[in-house]
């Protein structure tokens, strides 16, 4: 990411500051509080500087036990610096910061020492809330069934940060204290939930979240187990459908800050784009999700190992090279292999244009279950489960739909800006779907225009690194909010016109030859 | 007090905006939250606003019971405004402020309607804190006793405050949230323990606070029972013998807004005294308050049913007139009766310029008991309490080295900042005390400087003034914080210099009588 160092340069949001104080004598009885407070103006960085009463309250001690030398932690919110934490000289405490991607599946941890902006450890887990619900419907189900319904959610999310920045101070033989700060970016949902907001309002039409900017917050107002008074930085929601992962997503990419024209395109259980550069943006969400994580074929899972990522079919002899997550027996295939497969077997025949099985070409490897055609990617001696590993036609069919759902998605932005799909600049891809996709399978099924392969970028985890960002600099989280009130919310209407654009996406690669010209069947 | 409608006209600190919502809908998704402040915004005053998360929480609800409108509640502080409420409409809730003056002894509340500014209710309790001790030194003493003993303190005087406010809630039919604000002044170490914050420091050489500005605090930081979100406001203290009480004193007075040079007293357990006018304050505090306050004589009260306040003797016949506040029979003397009492005798000669009783004038009021001189002022016939009133000669020693001790701070204060004692153009007397004290007779014995009587101003209890001018304008709770930083401290340091004037203040009323060219001893 050649996007942190920029930020690196600039006033991070946290400061440590050491401070040598005269001790108190009766010719200067100044304050406890207002010695520290004049230490720190000296450094004239600062202006106004608020010290919440609970640390009042142990700055008398704090200060006579170090022998009025120590480091002010401080950081700065809603125009004022705010003391957070007074450490007495001698103890050697780290400082450190918590970026979290709140995921809906999966919640990631990166801790990072704020001396030196370092990372420090990481960890991933499921979302806890999980137990309530694999979606988010289901969660917001959960949430009205009963008067602490919200509280019960939030405090499954929050015990299970607790249990790894628990895990992670123990390792590192520091006190939870020593984390000063935590950056948290999830979808509108999420965030309401780790908050204790309820989401009732949020998928009732007109779908109206309670609220889009969350400031002011402490880790005690959450009952997160690090510094009390360690700031609380939510990336904002735009809506509904548009949360601060999104956000996250945007200044982790730079996308905003340049002034060529970039698509951003997240694709979790919906599809989320940004279109736009420096001067506008613009963003939406569908429904394309599901199939294109590999999430519904029957033998579809996550990435993870034993899953099928890389198929290659060899022309002429039609032999398969797969390749698998940790190079193990394949007992799966994840989204990227799926496209991959989709992609190989489209170049060699054996999917006609409509991505229906021809059977002619598909030899021994087509099969029927129940009447259904299904085509043997690994037969059973060869798999992970002892089973063949096949995929039906309706499988193939499921992925079409969101390949063309996503085509459309990017056609009908592109059209509303009135930019042609393949004058984008730059293709950023997000998350861990981004990490494994081959741009080139996916251009040549038609899930994405046709642009040269240098314009594609993953990026990984933009929602965790967005998070790391606004957790260094104060100047990312500014952008974050600024990125928030940038961005234009465009509703998909799902009308005629719509529906069109995706009848004739649901081809490989498209009816329309001419807008993927680099894709060439092979016609052997 | 003609400063309040000054303060009137100002800005308030707490807002109270009606506001009606257009209703949210497919094509108007904003979120709840930001739909309030959407609204709030256009009235052009709010900048940033800030809502706690307590609070989010509770506004879906509100907003869709209230059908979108209702009454916005927002408080101003450190430089943002904050979002403290949201009343639905149809609900008719009061708004009301506290102010609230927490003394050592007696604790006064005022109960403000914030809609009209007019007082509702008031009440006077003992400070619940003097079951661990009658003075502040050892209430400290209580307070270091174990690790609780300053959650004790604080819990005694908020819960004093809670009950009392209850009650007035219950009379008015009202619910405590309905008191949106509070403002608090009091001396540094009743500060410090209506905080939870620990005094031990404040009677320690250096003798230094925790802190003297107090930010950001809310009711529920401290327990108290109103409404969670409402902002406290706490006058500063300059140090630890000069509090927030006697800031609040100098902002009811308004002297500091005013070129003329005026002086402020408050005579407590120590008589504090400020001079200055809107260039420049000089403060300083000394030991010389409770014999004038009746603490040190035997029949010694505070002013209550029963207490001599005024004493009468006749010319000639030498004939006393007493009243007693209630108009009952006497029981006592508070203050100001004392002073009186030593003013008149002095006159009638029956006190000599050392302020020792004259046998021969004196008559058969002079009694003996132990050896020891005794003025009869009631004899047991005419007394409330069955027995002779009288007072000894050490009482009114004791009184008169009081008396000699707050000349001698006013000419040393005076001195310091050369400015003649009998130059000062006004000459305010906060307190109880300044209620009932009879200028002249302080006069008469050279307790105050000899200025015509048109220059003395009794205001009455300035700390609760102050409070409730900070409670209803902004610009008043920023003028006390302005005023707080142009003060200078004087150490009052008990050297040569001090004690050759509180040797020559020790007369009736000086050695130097032209200082006092109005006292003319009558000599029947």
């Amino acid at each position: 990411m050649g996007k942190m160092t920029g930020y690196d340069a600039l006033e991070p949001w946290i400061r440590v500051l050491e401070i040598t104080l005269a001790k108190p004598s009766l010719k200067d009885n100044t304050a406890d509080l207002d010695r520290i407070l004049k230490a720190l103006r000296k450094d004239g960085a600062f202006d106004t500087i608020v010290s919440d009463l609970s640390l009042v309250k142990r700055i008398p001690g704090l200060l006579r036990e170090s022998g009025y030398r120590g480091e002010a932690v401080l950081h700065r919110a809603d125009g004022c610096w705010h003391l957070i934490d007074f450490i007495p000289a001698g103890i050697q405490r780290p400082i450190y910061g918590l970026a979290v991607d709140l995921g809906t599946t999966t919640v990631v941890l990166e801790l990072v020492d704020l001396r030196n902006r370092k990372s420090v450890d990481s960890a991933t887990f499921h979302n806890p809330q999980i137990k309530t619900g694999v979606d988010i419907l289901s969660r917001i189900h959960f949430a009205s069934s009963g008067m602490d319904a919200v509280s019960e959610l939030q405090k499954m999310v929050i015990e299970g940060i607790n249990a790894r920045v628990g895990e992670m101070m123990k390792a590192l033989g520091a006190m939870p204290e020593s984390v000063v700060a935590i950056s948290v970016a999830g979808n509108t949902t999420m965030t309401h939930m780790f908050l204790g907001i309820t989401p009732y309002w949020i998928c009732r039409e007109p779908y109206i979240p309670a609220a889009n900017r969350f400031e002011g917050i402490k880790a005690l107002d959450l009952g997160l187990a690090i510094n009390p008074l360690a700031p609380v930085q939510v990336f904002p929601n735009i809506g509904s459908y548009f949360g601060g992962d999104l956000i996250a997503g945007i200044l982790a990419s730079g996308m905003g800050e340049r002034s060529e024209i970039s698509i951003l395109v997240d694709v979790g259980t919906n599809a989320e784009v940004v279109i736009g550069n420096n001067e506008w943006l613009m963003a939406c969400a569908g429904a394309a999700g599901p199939a294109l994580e590999g999430g519904v074929a029957a033998i579809g899972m996550m990435a993870a190992p034993g899953a099928i990522d890389k198929v290659l079919i060899k022309p002429g002899t039609h032999e398969f090279t797969i390749t698998t997550i940790g190079n193990i027996p394949p007992i799966g295939i994840c989204g990227s292999g799926l496209i991959d497969l989709t992609a190989q077997m489209f170049i060699a025949g054996m999917l006609d244009i409509r991505g229906k099985l021809v059977l002619e070409r598909c030899s021994d490897r087509l099969i029927y279950k129940d009447e259904i055609p299904h085509f043997r990617i690994v037969p059973a001696s060869g798999s992970g489960t002892g089973e063949d590993l096949t995929i039906s036609q309706p499988d193939i069919d499921a992925l079409i739909r969101s390949k063309a759902a996503m085509y459309t998605i990017l056609t009908t932005i592109t059209n509303t800006v009135n930019i042609p799909l393949r004058t984008v600049e730059r293709f950023y891809v997000a998350g861990t779907f981004g990490s494994y996709i081959d741009p080139r399978s996916a251009i040549t099924i038609g899930m994405i225009p046709d642009l040269p392969l240098s314009a594609y970028v993953s990026l990984g985890n933009t929602s965790l690194k967005g998070a790391k960002m606004a957790l260094l600099s104060r100047k990312a989280a500014e952008d974050a909010s600024g990125i928030r009130d940038r961005i234009t919310y465009l509703e998909l209407n799902v009308n005629q016109e719509f529906m069109n654009l995706f009848s004739a996406a649901k081809f490989l690669p498209h009816t329309d030859t001419s807008l993927f010209p680099s894709v060439r069947r092979r016609q052997d």
